[in-house]
C-alpha cells in the first residue's frame, strides 16, 4: 500500500516535544510557494503529533508572513496554556537560519462534551458529485491535480456580480477525511477574485482562520470522501478582499466554517 | 472636556516600543473579568501607538486563554515580519508575574491601494435607530450600560429556531467611530445561545477574529456614531458554538466582518 500523497506532504520529524521537521511537497505545489491548505494542515499535523494536545482542534489562525522556500522547514508548536476543556497553542514556521518566521499563527483545541447541540447552517439541497463533471481549472499549477472539485451551481469563472459558488471536493486519490485534509479543504476554493473576474489575477492569502464544528465522535459519522463547500466573498476593497466559507460532509455534518483575508493586484474598472 | 470612559479603557503607558501597561476598566466590566471588547481594542491601541506601525489594521485573532484579573495588565505587541505593505503582529496579555498569557493573538496591518473594489455584502434597508428603543438587557453587568444597543428585526430574547439577530449600536455617550471602537463593538453582540434559549446561560468566548473592510480613508467617510450589525451562529455543538457578524457604518460602509468560537454550557434538551 502506498501512502498518499497528502499523508507525505504532512510527515514530519519530531525533534522535540515542540520542534517538528518537514519538507515541502512537489504534488502540492502552488505558483511559486507551497498551496496554504498544506501548510495549514501540517501545522494541525504538528499539534495532533504532540505528547501534550487536549482533545480535538476547535480553531486555528494561520498567517502567512513570508515565502515558503522549496525544501525543509522546522515547525514549533507550543502550548501555551491548558485548561480543564481548551488548550491555547502559538505556532511558526521558519526556514534555513531565517530569523523571522514565514508562517505564524494559533490554534485552540476542546474536549467537547454532552450539551444541548443544534446546526443551524444545513446543506442545501444540491446535485450529487457523480452528476457533476470534474472542473478543469485553465490554471495549471500542480496541487489543482490533487483535488476533484465539482461546481454544483455555476461555472466558477462565468464572471458577474456575484462571487458565490459551490461545489464537491475530494482529495485524489480519494481519501478519508480527517483534520488536516479538512483544514486543506478550507483552501481549496477558486479566489474570489477569479470569480468575479472570470479568469486569474494575482492573488495570495495573507490570513486565514477556520472554526472546525466537529469533534472526533462526529468524523466517525462522516459518510463518503467528498466536502460539500459554499464561499463567498463580503468586499473587494484597495487591494485586499475576504472569502467566508462552510464546508459539509457528503451526509450533512457541518465540519468547518472559514474565513480569509486575500492580498490581490487588479487595476481593472 | 471630560475623556470618554472608552478612552480612559484604552488608556496606555509605554515601557517600551513592545511593552505597554493598562489597567481594567471598571466601566467595562463584564460577570467575572473584562469585557472582551475592549480587550481587544486594547490590543489594538498598543498597535497604533507602535512607532513601528505600518498601515491600518487588516485582520486579528485575540484567544481568551485565561482569566483576567481585576487591575494592571502587561501588552506585549511584536512586529513579527514586515512586508511593503503587510505587516505581521504577535501579541499578549499578562498580569502580574504570571509565566503563562491571559489572552494570546496575532494581528495583520495593510496598507490599501489603488485597485477594483466592490462590497458584495451590503447594508440591509432598515428601521433608523430614532425609531426602535434602546435594548434594556436583564443582564446587569456594568459593560453593557456603556452600549446603546437597538434591536431593528426582533426581540433578541424572544427565543425560536434561528440564532440571527440586527442592531444598531452606538457608545454611551455617543463617541466617534474609530479602529478601536470598530473591534469592541464586534463583542457586543447578544451571546447566540441566549437568543436561542431566551435567556441567559454560561457562557465565554475562546477566540474571536475581525477582518477589516475599511482603512482610514474610508472611517473619514463614516457618517453617525451608530454602527449597524447582523450576527448569527451556524452551529452549537457540545459545548462550543460560533458566532458570525457584519458591522457596517450607518451611511453603509462595510466596516467589518467577524466571527468568534464560545463556550457553554447547557444541559438543556
Amino acid at each position: 500500500m502506498t501512502t498518499h500523497p497528502f499523508d507525505q506532504a504532512l510527515a514530519l520529524e519530531a525533534e522535540s516535544d515542540d520542534l517538528y521537521r518537514g519538507t515541502t511537497s512537489e504534488h502540492y505545489w502552488n505558483m511559486i510557494s507551497p498551496f496554504g491548505g498544506t501548510t495549514v494542515a501540517t501545522l494541525l499535523q504538528a499539534i495532533l503529533s504532540h505528547p501534550r494536545r487536549l482533545g480535538d482542534p476547535l480553531a486555528m489562525t494561520v498567517n502567512f508572513a513570508g515565502p515558503l522556500q522549496k525544501g525543509t522547514f522546522r515547525i514549533r508548536v507550543h502550548p501555551v496554556r491548558t485548561g480543564r476543556s481548551t488548550q491555547h497553542w502559538q505556532m511558526d514556521i521558519r526556514q534555513g537560519e531565517d530569523a523571522e518566521p514565514a508562517i505564524t499563527g494559533t490554534a485552540v483545541f476542546a474536549v467537547r462534551r454532552d450539551a444541548w447541540s443544534d446546526t443551524e447552517s444545513t446543506m442545501p439541497d444540491v446535485a450529487a458529485p457523480e452528476e457533476r463533471a470534474r472542473y478543469a481549472s485553465p490554471a495549471n499549477v500542480p496541487f489543482l491535480q490533487m483535488y476533484d472539485v465539482r461546481y454544483v451551481d455555476r461555472d466558477p469563472l462565468s464572471g458577474g456580480r456575484e462571487s458565490d459558488t459551490q461545489c464537491w471536493i475530494s482529495d485524489v486519490p480519494p481519501r478519508a477525511l480527517d483534520f488536516p485534509s479538512i483544514a486543506a479543504h478550507c483552501d481549496t476554493f477558486i479566489p474570489r477574485l477569479f470569480v468575479r473576474k472570470g479568469g486569474p489575477t494575482p492573488i495570495s492569502t495573507v490570513t486565514l482562520t477556520i472554526n472546525f464544528h466537529a469533534d472526533s465522535a462526529a468524523l466517525r459519522k462522516v459518510e463518503g470522501h467528498h466536502t460539500f463547500a459554499m464561499a463567498k466573498a463580503n468586499a473587494f476593497n484597495g487591494g485586499y478582499y475576504d472569502q467566508e466559507g462552510k464546508v459539509w460532509s457528503r451526509n450533512g455534518i457541518l465540519l468547518a466554517t472559514t474565513h480569509q483575508m486575500v492580498w490581490y493586484r487588479d487595476q481593472s474598472l
